[in-house]
């Protein structure tokens, strides 16, 4: 049987999309927020819409009853969130969407100073919690939609296998998702996103988004 | 008259490709080595097979005689070498391409303290250089050839016009040049190669390189 992913934060911008298409993909999804009401709310109506049933809770109790937990929340949330299911978490898949946007300048990159915001969500949840980054470039009002989105998901973490379940959830969003490397390198996807904001505006695109460009060999990635 | 470009590093894998394809492209470059002589066996080269002038000195002669400095060595050089044209550069523009890789992690995300190895730059060269940096991102073996280069040019800055010099430097070279923001910004860019390093190792891509996707508006970044 598939495994349960909660999305906490599941009823934000990014977590809503993520839910829709999952859900859309025949994934088993339960939506967190803070507000259990507001979960519950917003899974009537995408089960409504889709057909399917979709699970709802708070967002500890979404991350409790899960497999794979998947953190859709703003930076100013992170740390409390990541506390709050923590304890729910530990030996579990955590994939950390969080980008190090300190508003007003969201166009400027301000890594924190763990290095990136997935090495800070390790270090808040501890080293037995499989932690991996990814779906930071992608803009959500895009992916909430149903038309392809032209953008690559950069996934990172230490552990390949781990990585390995966050680039099929990618791919089963409809984008590509790509092995990028250690925790660490989550930086340059954090990052990124600050230089994608700033071309939105500077280039007046509607969600720009990233490709890796060259011939890929994939079969070359499963050894 | 078109303003001189000194290549700092002009015989290293980097600043040999943009060298020939500046020239190639009919702008006056005076391609700079730590060994003079190496640099004028370099450009000997250069001019008999474009059939042009290409100029030729010591890094620090080179940055001396040129309006636009590009700076393209490795990190572990950048330090001294930008010591040794400072008192040359002060009040020019100055294009570092520098990406902070370090040895034998070169896949693995190393920024410096400073944030980025572009405001190590500044810090070293002062507040008086019009500092930019760009060409982070491209596959120095791919621009060696006469080939079209699959790769978006970042271009990170303080200073909106001299962003414009290196965005228009980038185009000439048959790269797209965009303008991705503050200096600080450049950690994203800089932080990428180690990702696309790490790309290539994992799915056997001759030189990955990256996109900006969504449709841009040209006349919209002249504003």
């Amino acid at each position: 049987m598939d495994q349960a992913i909660a999305v906490v934060g599941g009823t934000g911008n990014l977590g809503a999309a993520l839910a829709r298409r999952w859900a859309k993909a025949g994934k088993s999804v339960i939506i967190g927020s803070r507000q259990a009401e507001k979960a519950h709310e917003a899974a009537a109506r995408l089960g409504a819409e889709l057909g399917v049933t979709v699970r709802s809770a708070s967002n500890v109790d979404a991350a409790r009853a899960a497999d794979i937990v998947v953190v859709t929340v703003p930076f100013a949330s992170q740390a409390g969130v990541l506390e709050e299911i923590g304890p729910v978490v530990q030996g579990k898949l955590v994939i950390d969407t969080t980008v190090p946007l300190v508003p007003p300048k969201v166009a400027r990159v301000q890594l924190p100073p763990e290095g990136s915001a997935a090495q800070r969500a390790q270090h808040l949840l501890g080293s037995d919690v499989r932690l991996v980054s990814a779906f930071h470039n992608v803009a959500a009002h895009k992916l909430a939609t149903d038309q392809p989105v032209d953008c690559d998901v950069l996934v990172f973490g230490d552990d390949k296998a781990a990585r390995s379940v966050a680039v099929e959830l990618a791919d089963c969003a409809g984008l590509r998702g790509l092995h990028a490397g250690a925790l660490a390198n989550s930086a340059a996807a954090e990052a990124l996103t600050s230089i994608l904001i700033f071309m939105n505006k500077t280039y007046r695109i509607d969600g720009a988004g990233i490709r890796i460009t060259g011939q890929l060999d994939f079969s070359a990635s499963a050894d």
